[in-house]
């Protein structure tokens, strides 16, 4: 037994018995969130780009979220892989120090397009590849991630292959294949953050996942040992002691990763380094019950890694916007969140936003003892106008585990501001129920159905 | 300036006037060896495992090497690079530890099937990529290929990425973002040698340049710091310390690395450490005048290193030949050369060569002081029936340095096995004369007429 035949026979034993309610209810809520984020980002510049270019557009029978074009299914998991991480918006997992979905939905699109897939053996399929990759990044990280590679490429890329082989119905040894073909497709590297070429990754990945399983099924061959061997994907990719392989497997599934530590929503469409900052004024709106014409100033507290890249008291743009604390709190508070209007020009340039947020202060949080994954710690303080001083400590935003869920409220309104971009508000509605009803449906070709703009005829 | 944008400008500047006649004498013959190689690859298993894969095998306007099959440029790349290497058999560079030819050549013949292109402009851009790759693997190497990165690949698609910008007539600054995607795109891990996957690497290396340099030149964007990056290429790949980035330009042609230390070519088909053994047999042959049936016994000493690889005085299989100095020798002695027919059953199943193979034996060298790159080092003894006693010392095969290049004779002889797989003998020669006047060629149309199988009426 090798490291490799050992993960694929769980995938291929993992079973619908397996999936406990919230397992399910947490597969339908990333996966929503992932189509969201995919219809918001089908028209940036990284997918018209990519669409121009020879070879990468192929027609066939996939759809493109969100697009009047049907592509071949590696073309198809490429580009909506590169859509669903354009926007940067998709959700996350804290052992990846990535995103876990977008990697591995587009490859089981492109294959639910082309075989009749149930909607529990599509979400089975998606559960087995997100537990794949966050095992996998428990034995890699912090390392994998500091070195400077992308996680969401390297690690997607055995998710994408292990999704892609269970919905393939690839025997175990087939899988064990996929996945050790997958070690020679990993890349992606951190440097090329802030191009073209992150959301690319991820296509990257869930093309090439995809590709593996596919060849795996057509008789391809690949080493098996490739994880541990010494010129394997573990040696090569962490440094010798630089990884812990055995996590890779411990407690397999019990519980699964999606529910426990469970699902990661980004909730607005800014960086991620003003949302505990947003959150924590969200919350003492609803217990304390004021307005933004009260408050008389907010002074926020974060964790120094993460207040470089936000304390932004001037804007120069819509960039800017979306990277100032300042102006993220005033914005929210003003409108009672936050969507992709929010950083339009007309939005950063309104005075009274510009008021608001000229008295929102920004400083390091001093209490650095607490260095939890992903060092969110925020601390809010509000003075308002009647003298009440109010405060919040987060040490995290919403949406980032089990234990503080994303609201319901603000889960559907994001997917509304995203879908919004591309579909009516009838076809997006639907789309959504369709999706939160995935477990009864036995074909998923309704789903191409809603999200093709072309049949929206509300639009 | 950054690494890669001064990179690029030299790629970019390189001209006509910089190719002296020994750059385009090498150019050509290892063009014409790569294409050998891929028509005798051309039916491999890896080749119609890759065939069969849906989305491997678009149909479009470039055709394989050797088939009556053609492919969109992305996908012909793939195929035919995984073809060149599918025998190990395409040549070689001491630098890079690998293979410097198979990545680029597929990418090169895809964009010359697509648009006009002249031999000149041909061979310029090859020997653009191929300085590229070499040259990064001075600053890379040995830490890269012993790490366990296929260099071949990781190194390639650079060298493809390069090539591809300049045919496709991109300015230094696309050539910049080509290079530098190219750095997310990197992968291939010597773990999955020995299977399928070794040469899909090539492939993957050859798709991915071609596409990174189709895909700048339409306005992709990538971090043109990539390499030398806190989180880029160089410190990700090899880790901090373990590269010198100034080697990547330093003394840039000046000379070519084509011309000095020049070209490798592997002239048997046969495991490569059993080649100076061989050659040092045809150099006492052609000193002293002996023939198979004059030979006593035979000694040859080979760097330990090497030695495992080859000791095998029992023949199970083909595979067994391929891996035994013992019968790799006495088929040469008996022959005059090695070609594939060596290697069928009947050859070795050969009582006169398993007795000749009998009376070869195989020990280690204990002259380690001479640490070449390589490791080649073999001495051989024959005693003849008459009592004379012949020696000969190979610090290297034949054909693997400016130095001792491989004779003409044998380069033919090798094409002429590799082509005459899939090719009459006319088609075969005539293909060759081509190749060997690429620098007068306007169009290069015409080498897909004669290694297209249905065109060939002599066959």
């Amino acid at each position: 037994m090798t490291l490799i035949t050992d993960l694929a026979e769980r995938i291929h034993a993992l079973g619908h018995a397996d999936l406990m309610p919230v397992a399910i209810a947490n597969a339908k809520t990333v996966i929503l969130d992932t189509v969201g984020c995919t219809l918001a980002g089908t028209h940036e510049p990284v997918v018209e780009t990519m669409l121009q270019t020879e070879g990468l557009a192929t027609p066939g029978q996939v759809s493109l979220l969100g697009r009047d074009t049907k592509l071949d299914v590696l073309c198809a998991a490429l580009i909506n892989g590169a859509a669903s991480h354009a926007l940067d918006f998709d959700d996350v997992n804290i052992a990846m120090g990535g995103h876990p979905s977008a990697p591995v939905l587009p490859a089981l699109f492109a294959i639910a397009e082309s075989q009749s897939v149930s909607g529990m053996d599509f979400m089975l399929a998606f559960i087995a590849g997100f537990e794949t990759e966050t095992r996998m990044a428990r034995a890699v990280n912090f390392h994998h991630y500091d070195l400077g590679w992308h996680p969401t490429a390297t690690l997607g890329v055995f998710g994408a292959a292990a999704a892609s082989a269970r919905l393939l119905g690839l025997d175990a040894h087939q899988t064990a294949l996929a996945l050790s073909l997958s070690a020679s497709l990993a890349s992606g590297v951190k440097a090329n953050f802030g191009t073209m070429t992150k959301p690319y990754h991820v296509g990257h990945a869930a093309r090439h996942g995809l590709m593996a399983a596919k060849l795996a099924q057509n008789g391809f061959t690949a080493s098996l040992d490739v994880l541990e061997a010494k010129q394997g994907f573990l040696n090569v990719y962490n440094g010798k002691g630089n990884y812990q392989a055995e996590l890779i497997t411990r407690d397999w599934a019990a519980p699964l990763d999606i529910v426990e530590p469970g699902i990661g929503i980004k909730l607005y469409p800014c960086c991620d380094s003003t949302h505990a900052t947003v959150d924590a004024l969200f919350s003492l709106q609803k217990e304390h019950g004021f307005e933004a014409g009260d408050v008389e100033s907010i002074d926020t507290r974060i964790h120094p890694l993460r207040l470089t890249h936000v304390d932004r008291p001037q804007l120069r743009n819509s960039l800017d916007a979306k990277f100032s604390v300042q102006y993220c709190a005033a914005r929210a508070l003003l409108d009672g969140g936050l969507t992709f209007g929010s950083f339009d020009t007309a939005a950063y340039h309104d005075p009274v936003a510009l008021s608001l947020m000229g008295r929102v202060n920004a400083a390091p949080h001093d209490d650095l003892s607490l260095t939890r994954p992903g060092n969110y710690l925020t601390e809010v303080d509000v003075k308002l106008r009647d003298g009440r001083q109010l405060n919040k400590r987060m040490d995290r935003p919403f949406g980032r585990h089990a234990d503080e869920p994303a609201p319901a409220e603000l889960i559907r309104a994001k997917y509304d501001d995203c879908a919004g971009r591309v579909l009516s508000a009838d076809a997006s509605a639907r789309l959504h129920d369709a999706i939160m009803a995935l477990e009864t449906l036995t074909d998923l070709s309704g789903l191409r159905t809603l999200w093709t703009p072309s049949n929206d005829m509300a639009a």
